[in-house]
């Protein structure tokens, strides 16, 4: 048996990761999986570099699966508002389908 | 001309890689991605460790593109069940949209 | 406020990152992000080698997100006529829910 839930995919700045990590447990998700990664773009430059050239730089990619939806915007609100209004980074949700609910 | 496909994303011990591809390239899937990251969280926790600390490890995540969403849900419930009774891990199930589906 | 968007995922061998980068750029995409894998599978493999045996190779998967599904159709469409018939790689698109569309 198949049940939707959703995935919650932060992209951030390596030095964001803990306290992105904080929030999505204090929130009560069961678990998650980090990648690492490059990025270059609008959405990872500081507000301060913005006129400057970009230029790729390390960064992390952090998925999330939630059964409630609700709780997931709640989560990507949480980590836009605390971290991606100072520091670059960009939070995105996806419709998924999992096996087991009883595991997120 | 964009055409629905299913993609299958397996996140599992690194110890269960070759299982699960076997059963992917059993099920006829002609193809599949690996990225190395780490996970944390109670679908990482074998039932052993379940009463003590959650520590980080080393996952892979697997991706894997079918046309056919029954063929993506039965290759997901076989690894399922295969594996993630005895095992931390889970497989969720997404809708994508593909250019050329022969080559799925 | 959540925003409908469209993700563009390139998974692509490595010598294809500068080329499939310029086309994203080109095409006004604000960010992108890339992770290292590996691969195998029949959409990896160059047309000459397809009788042989496949071998896993290091591959790289780019994530590319923008808020209008057509360009992101443009963009996917672009980059398999340029690149796909010679070289091996796929792309997808996933719809997504972001926060801030004036970022993508």
């Amino acid at each position: 048996m198949f049940h939707t839930a959703t995935k919650i995919t932060i992209i951030a700045e390596r030095l964001l990761q803990d306290g992105i990590i904080s929030i999505v447990e204090a929130a009560g998700a069961k678990g998650y999986t980090i990648v690492d990664g490059s990025g270059k773009g609008e959405h990872f430059v500081r507000p301060a570099e913005r006129a400057a050239v970009v230029s790729a730089f390390s960064i992390i990619r952090i998925e999330v699966i939630v059964n409630d939806a609700e709780q997931a915007r709640d989560i990507a609100r949480d980590i836009a508002g605390r971290f991606f209004k100072q520091y670059s980074g960009i939070v995105y949700l996806s419709e998924i389908e999992v096996l087991r609910p009883e595991r997120f």
